[in-house]
């Protein structure tokens, strides 16, 4: 049989995807756990794409300059948080969906990541895509629970995730319907309605799947409550947390530089609940798909 | 081919969904739809099951006297939005999600309409469930967007309707995740966090969905934004509204009798939009399955 999981070293780590993959989906298990009920859910800015920085923050930095409001990521993070929902409301308020969708498209398709001068889309780690293959194949439904903007993402993210739409659930502003003389629309508020972090991940889960996933991939305290819903599934599950080791492939930190997000709780977490922690210098054969 | 609509009469009606459901998935048509953007939204009460009484008021009413706290539909009724929130506050809050799912549960499985005498989840139309069987058969992702809880539905009608629990969405309370010695819960609030009707329910298809629909069918006015917004997708699309004619085998009404839903708008947008309206007297050759 191929490796399905060529992007990964032989590790520990690996070894024990393959174990819970191969249990949960044999009938003669007594781990086994029916199709239906095989949910996963990922975090995705740290976990699958690169956080370093935020895609949605680069988004944001270059649609207000576009908008003739420039500013910095100094600025912002200087500014707190009223700078940043400043930024959110002039980038990504008072505009259709359907525009909206347009913008952010627009932009992935041009906008190049100063560190690595690739597309943010081609900036995703190889192997948790591998990972999503995987268990796409063993018959699990992936979706996605992000501190970002759930219309952000699904302008991008279904395709490269290989995740429909729907399974993509993030932060979202309030949307009103308009019934106009050309039609109807809906426009996209100023406000945040839902921050989809920390606590609120596995209440969103409840809101949108309506099931316990029995997999859960994060990689700081803000993923911390969904690990934690999934760790006590009754089925047999499995939690993963990203730790960013690789200063020469990708970066090294244990506090998110923009959003001081840490990840001393949820490596204390997975230290006592057993859970698996990916060190991506040691268990990762490679980071990024080749250009 | 063998009838996939035997539920439904010879009339306008079925053949405006079979002449629909050829042209979207014959790739020669200029009608042609991708499965991927093949999305049906379907409103429940009154639409798929009979809402005389809605079936969610039912529960509700039997569960505030296991509580010992009995009230009437009456009393409801003339108690207006107060009553009934209060009911609701009693019925469907401060419990966990886990608890909730179990009393709904149980109360399904034992509950009998007063007027059929059969249990709730048998008084679907036949003609409906038939016809979200044809559309899941040509690729489509059906959902259901409801005035009704989530919750509620998400504990019976999967089985019913042939749909997984996240593709039913309706109206939340506020959900709060607690994390106690015995492991963590979620654990319903006592407020209405998201009415999903009227205007509501477009914007609850894009958060929940990220796609436009192409497919829509309702039966109030409640349904109407739903019904327009899905009327404007640029792809070819079917609306239908079920109007409820038939006093011999099920109820005749044009305003529904607890909550005060008309019909008057959603049936002059169907004329003037050409959508489908279902005269159930005349085009349902079935209302209910066979006991």
């Amino acid at each position: 049989m191929p490796d399905a999981l060529p992007g990964w070293n032989n590790t520990a780590a690996k070894q024990s995807i393959i174990d819970f993959v191969a249990a949960v989906t044999d009938p003669a298990s007594d781990d086994f756990v029916p199709a239906a009920d095989r949910v996963a859910v990922f975090d995705n800015d740290g976990t699958i794409s690169t956080e370093t920085p935020y895609t949605q923050l680069a988004f944001a930095l270059d649609r207000a300059a576009q908008l003739g409001k420039p500013t910095t990521p100094e600025e912002v993070h200087a500014g707190g948080i009223g700078a940043a929902l400043a930024l959110i409301q002039l980038t990504h308020g008072s505009i259709t969906t359907d525009a909206f969708d347009a913008v952010v498209r627009d932009w992935i398709a041009t906008a190049r990541h100063p560190h690595f001068g690739r597309p943010y889309s081609a900036l995703v780690y190889q192997p948790m895509i591998e990972l999503l293959d995987l268990l796409k194949a063993n018959g699990f439904a992936c979706w996605v629970f992000s501190g970002g903007g759930s219309d952000f993402m699904r302008a991008w993210a279904p395709e490269v995730f290989g995740i429909p739409p729907h399974r993509i659930i993030g932060s979202t502003s309030s949307v009103t319907f308009e019934l106009r003389d050309d039609g109807p629309r809906l426009v996209k508020g100023t406000d945040i309605a839902v921050i989809d972090d920390k606590e609120q991940k596995p209440v969103s889960i409840h809101q949108a799947v309506g099931q316990r996933p029995i997999f859960a991939a994060g990689n700081t305290d803000g993923d911390l409550a969904m690990l934690q819903w999934t760790a006590a599934s009754p089925y047999r599950n499995l939690e993963i947390v990203v730790h960013h080791t690789d200063a020469v492939r990708e970066f090294a930190y244990d506090v998110d530089p923009v959003l001081g997000s840490g990840t001393a709780n949820v490596l204390a977490a997975a230290a006592s609940g057993g859970w698996t922690v990916i060190d991506m210098a040691a268990d990762w054969a490679t980071v990024y798909a080749p250009d």
